[in-house]
């Protein structure tokens, strides 16, 4: 519980209304209560904002004069509710301590502050750093090393050689290191190539579930400080992802791509193997990457959606573009 | 074993033939023999009910003539199949009570009836129904419940205040209750927005393997009875799914996406976030919705296979689409 | 570590310069060292090759008076790379013999040679074959068997029923045997279809990390020998895949699909159910497989990505390209 006079305090910002005002929780502009703080960011949320019933908003202090509200101003007030939710932050923390059912290689290093949760398995020369909470059932390979501060979620695995930085944090059931998709064809069905590269993953990266980032054939695959990775993507072997980048849920990166810093990639989105996408780059959801992207900006691809009816008639007539190119190249000649 | 009159009188239908003719199984049209009972639901399967060597069909009255066996008679075939699968469902049963590996909480309540195998984690808070079984290695948050009668296969994940209802499956390495990919960004990169909503999902819900469900940023995510959700599915935090709705594999919802009920969404369709979709909605596999949906109905994007040649002069002519349509439109002028 | 005469006596190739040539590793041609051999595939890279600091390179006899370096002469670089990737495998092996932790059932057959890490569970009925290796945490159901030399990574889960044949490799958090998708419609929800198949995997059988192979409904799922699979991907019930063909990540195959050998299927690609693709059939990324294939080649579908509003302006078109085809027509008419 803050007042708002000390939340303003906190993250050096002005307010107005009750310094004195107790704050216990957030909540959105139309479910919260007196004992919430709120933010507003848009415009067209307006209307919800002179009907609150929130004990105070964080917003820009040109809306001040809308808000029916105590207020904490702030010009990034989307930012700000972020950093109210950490001071707000009430997920049970993990039991400190290694779990008496865990298995902890004599060989690895866990600092003494870490927390070791039931059924992990922790393999020889592994370490882990202050701080850092392992989940339940967690597997920790040979040789890799776990940074200070990180939160990894129960049942993650970490095959052998993955560096993984300071304050990250992966959810459940992700695979990192596992190998690439390496075969060489022969005469005789494929032939296996030995991924004998690791991963390396700087700090303040953060996994989703379910996500998969492969390691390299020869070298390692890289992911930078601050990216930002949804749940169910696949990162491929020796691709690269430069700082501060987003990825959205169920996006696939095929080998050896090469990702700049600042870039969002919106759900659902392929890339093709060996491209190169330059930074401050957006690609919007479903889009297929064919090709690299050397100028800042936003790509896409892909069809409205229609209903099925009018759909199948665009559908045919997509696989007749070339002939109607065709024929209105004729039509045009004959003039 | 059933005889075919127990089968009819089980499920309140008519039969023709021999009451007394034992079934110990099911089998399709092509693969079954004189033990079996097998369905028919489809004219164009008309070629296989006449050669079939299963001792039984189950079909609708009109077809009894055409069957070279004896009959289960039902208005709704495939249903009917359905309700047979279970009579002989021999999935092996788990064990009962709880595995000595399994590190139950004090502070969680565990129904005396529930079935809780090997290397399980309940943590403190957390409930069990009667009759429940959590399969080996699976994680039980914080506060979470989990109904009566569900089936919660190995390996699952369920974080801190997930609320799971009565008779709800689900697969192997799901995980309900990571964080939302709830991120501000800052001047410095993304800043995390604690994700403090939980997940609520109603009785008789399906959850397939390798799915994710996130929980939500304030409030909850939810799901309601009776859904069907199949493998490598994502749903975003804050999402709302209605009641008896259907998703298949490979589907992606992003954030606060609400679905209304009797929805079926097929494989690998992708909703943007924000958006609503009203009740009775059919969405056509891989699907970009990138809007509301107020008008029951189907809805399709994409465009059709062909050999990749020819795509490729299509896909050269979708560039050029709006120039196209410009000189068709001077052409239409000079008339 | 090896001389380059020995690596050439044991893959049954010639080289050129120093057989005592002693090499430690494996690089890429603009990383290798004096200590390593590399490989040269493809003229593009020519400028790499002649400045390459590889003590050797594997490459076609054509370009030894290109490389600056000894040489590994084979007909098959990328081949032989493979082969040689193998000689250099630094991969930890896991422990021999069963973890006490483990939880094998008095009624599972074990190999003496196998090896059964911490917090493994195999039930009754089980079976594992001789030099197979069951990684930390894995689940393995009854009566399902793991042949010889199988290497399976943490944390994967194997329902029961599920025959995996000799030297298959599968990595973590992949799932074999759940259930299918089958549902039949009532007039109150959804009624289970119980998934009463098994999974049948042939011998040297690839799976990545977070995939799904799901059971059959009456007979068995079916993956051929050789079959090599990338992660993320999701294969629905009684799917039968033929042999060595290689399914990229993030690809969906629904019910009952049927795919020939030799087949190459690219990320991201979706396959509706029902369908049957022949030998020999090339699928590129992303695309949405909506009928059968007859005939071998190469097979697409999607649009070309473009900057967003370009391509807003070509999706707006494509929605009316019935109409504008019926413009074009009504010109030509008018001739």
């Amino acid at each position: 519980m803050f007042s708002l006079g000390e939340l303003a305090d906190r993250l050096d910002l002005a307010f107005s209304g009750k310094g004195t005002r107790s704050i216990t929780g957030l909540a959105s502009l139309q479910t919260a209560g007196p004992g919430d703080i709120s933010f507003f960011t848009e415009r067209k949320y307006l209307a919800d904002l002179a009907v609150t019933r929130a004990g105070a908003v964080i917003l820009a202090q040109e809306y001040v004069p809308e808000a029916p509200t105590d207020c904490l101003i702030s010009e990034h007030p989307y930012l700000t509710f972020a950093r109210v939710s950490r001071l707000f932050d009430r997920t049970p923390a993990p039991a400190s301590g290694v779990h008496p059912t865990a298995v902890v290689s004599p060989g690895a290093q866990v600092h003494e502050s870490a927390s070791i949760a039931a059924n992990v398995v922790v393999e020889a020369g592994a370490s882990v750093g202050a701080g850092a909470c392992l989940g339940a059932g967690l597997y920790l390979g040979r040789d890799s090393r776990i940074g200070a501060g990180c939160l990894i979620h129960p049942q993650v695995v970490i095959y052998h050689d993955v560096y993984i930085g300071c304050d990250c944090t992966i959810h459940s059931q992700s695979v990192i290191g596992a190998d690439g998709f390496g075969f060489a064809p022969s005469g005789d069905g494929w032939e296996k190539i030995v991924q004998s590269g690791g991963v390396r993953i700087g700090d303040r990266v953060e996994i989703g579930a379910c996500t998969s980032v492969d390691r390299g054939t020869l070298e390692h695959t890289v992911i930078d400080d601050g990216v930002i990775i949804d749940n169910q993507v696949q990162i491929a072997h020796n691709c690269r992802i430069g700082k501060n980048t987003a990825i959205a849920g169920c996006t696939g990166l095929a080998g050896s791509t090469i990702i700049g810093a600042n870039c969002t990639l919106a759900g659902g989105v392929g890339v093709v193997g060996h491209v190169e996408i330059c930074d401050n780059v957006h690609i919007t959801g479903m889009t297929m990457v064919t090709r690299s992207i050397t100028r800042p900006g936003s790509y896409s691809s892909g069809t409205p959606m229609a209903a099925t009816g009018e759909w199948k008639r665009s559908a045919v007539r997509f696989s007749q573009l070339d002939s109607l190119q065709r024929r209105l190249s004729n039509l045009e000649k004959q003039r």
